[in-house]
């Protein structure tokens, strides 16, 4: 743990990280780097692809949720957790509360799909809906959690979900140390933020880039003038990456991060259907922003070794934009 | 090899399949195992996918191909190889010539669907298009073949080409040995055939189960009336299980399977959405035929331990069929 001198925020450690994935290793998934020679004759470089699609709940928001849960002392636990989220890591923290026993509650829009739903449900979680804006959300949650006591477990700006988001960049890293790059996407940053503590402590030579739609380009913007910006009304495919960075990620990545690539949707659509249909896997549309930035920037990464966190495969198969 | 008494035509032992696969080990992938729990509640047992969607070219053909084109001596093949198809076996074939360094030529129909004619083209495959027939399809294999004495790779009626099939459960059973059934799909089976040679060599306990498509169901009248009925006017999604048994794989069948389930259309497009939702990776819809299967008969497999050979991933992406 580090202090962040000017918000006095601590800041997980590559140590943190280590501990994390202790934690964590007897309930996710190892998972495995697929490799693609048809990609790389496209793409130009050497993709090493970390399928956390194949992870837990089918995305890796598992390794924060679980290490968040797991960090907590027994006894704090006995109120249940909760959060508020229609995506990844409103299974992820169902997923968690059913490993430690504690009770999950996830407040979820009431629009949320009926797969989504029914994911959290088959985890055991309790569900309230709310109507669907980050007002009504914020709330709900506060109501409940000031009615109960359960305990609030943020998807990204929290130490331990950002912990545990960078032991997928650990496993990348252990299986293939001569990385030039690694890239993923950024939405609150969370998953950047870990990955980018990983890599600066095991491959100090690797260079750490997150990639962001156009339509959803605060970090690009928040990194450019120092600041950081909300995301107001994004508009993109990618509906993992609409949130804002926090302090704590913005922060983070500041000091780590290479660059910050935008790409536009039609790059987004190009990489998914790419990753379906070269290397038969079902990435979601969030999962594929990395790959679009190579395709973007293909001058960066000519003939380099580029990892890649694939972030998720949870996607609604009915509406797949190809 | 041993010979089949009434035909005289030889037939591959499990010697021929360790022979195949110590021949195109250096030009497959050896693929991975994956497993679900979600998919194994749902369908009450433990299941073992060989995800050959992960192979050379999307399909376990790679395997059959290269067996075959590398058991000829080189000087045989100064006039290339050929073989008339519109489907994996194209791209095998394609694959397999590149290898060892022989023009491939294939007679595809001339509304074969661009990705699959581009796929073949990637490989340097020479392509003839003809009508869209059986009958095309042979005169214009048969002309050319005449014409330039390139050696013609059957898709599943070749001595070489079964055994080199034979090599995916192979694999599986080395790694997961306990296993209570194998299933794959059944078309001109091929695949079927070399997986009952391998796993009654291997396994003796496991049974072999071939499934096909009930508007596809040649296989299974034959094996209930023992003669080979043509597949005539098959209809089906699977669009690589249309084709008849040949006398070969008719006959290694018949000794060593132990039964043929025929499922619906519904039961292949149900099992092909679990797997891409599930397991998250893309399968074409003759690879979900084995676990429609299962759907379908339940009973049959309650509690067991049950391999698939998930046979490819090849599928048009613009045409799901949900």
């Amino acid at each position: 743990m580090e202090w962040n001198p000017k918000s006095k925020v601590p800041i997980p450690t590559f140590a943190d990280i280590v501990s994390a994935h202790k934690k964590i290793l007897p309930y996710i998934h190892r998972t495995p780097v697929h490799t693609s020679n048809s990609l790389n004759q496209i793409a130009g470089c050497n993709l090493y692809f970390k399928c956390e699609n194949f992870q837990k709940v089918g995305a890796f928001k598992a390794r924060g949720a679980l290490n968040a849960v797991l960090s907590f002392p027994k006894n704090e636990l006995t109120n249940g957790i909760a959060t508020h989220s229609s995506g990844n890591h409103a299974q992820a923290i169902a997923y968690a509360g059913k490993i430690v026993g504690t009770k999950a509650t996830i407040i979820m829009p009431s629009n949320a799909s009926a797969p989504k739903v029914s994911a959290v449900r088959s985890f055991g979680a309790d569900i309230i809906f709310c109507e669907p804006n980050q007002k009504s959300r914020e709330e709900a949650l506060k109501t409940f959690v000031e009615k109960t006591n359960a305990k609030f477990i943020h998807p990204y700006d929290n130490f331990f979900v950002i912990a545990g988001q960078g032991t997928a960049s650990k496993e990348l890293l252990e299986d293939f140390p001569n990385l030039d790059f690694i890239l993923t996407p950024v939405g609150g940053g969370g998953l950047l933020s870990g990955t980018s503590i990983t890599t600066k402590a095991i491959s100090n030579k690797t260079k750490i880039i997150g990639v962001e739609p156009k339509g959803a380009d605060d970090a690009f913007r928040s990194l450019s003038d120092n600041k950081i910006y909300p995301s107001i009304e994004p508009k993109t495919i990618a509906d993992g990456l609409l949130t804002s960075l926090s302090e704590m990620t913005f922060t983070i990545i500041k000091k780590n991060v290479y660059q910050i690539l935008t790409v536009s949707e039609e790059s987004i659509v190009e990489a998914m259907k790419l990753i379906f249909e070269r290397m038969k896997i079902v990435v979601e549309p969030s999962g594929a922003v990395p790959l679009a930035g190579i395709l973007e920037f293909p001058n960066i990464f000519d003939g380099k070794n580029v990892g890649i966190i694939l972030s998720g495969g949870n996607v609604d198969l009915s509406k797949l934009p190809f």
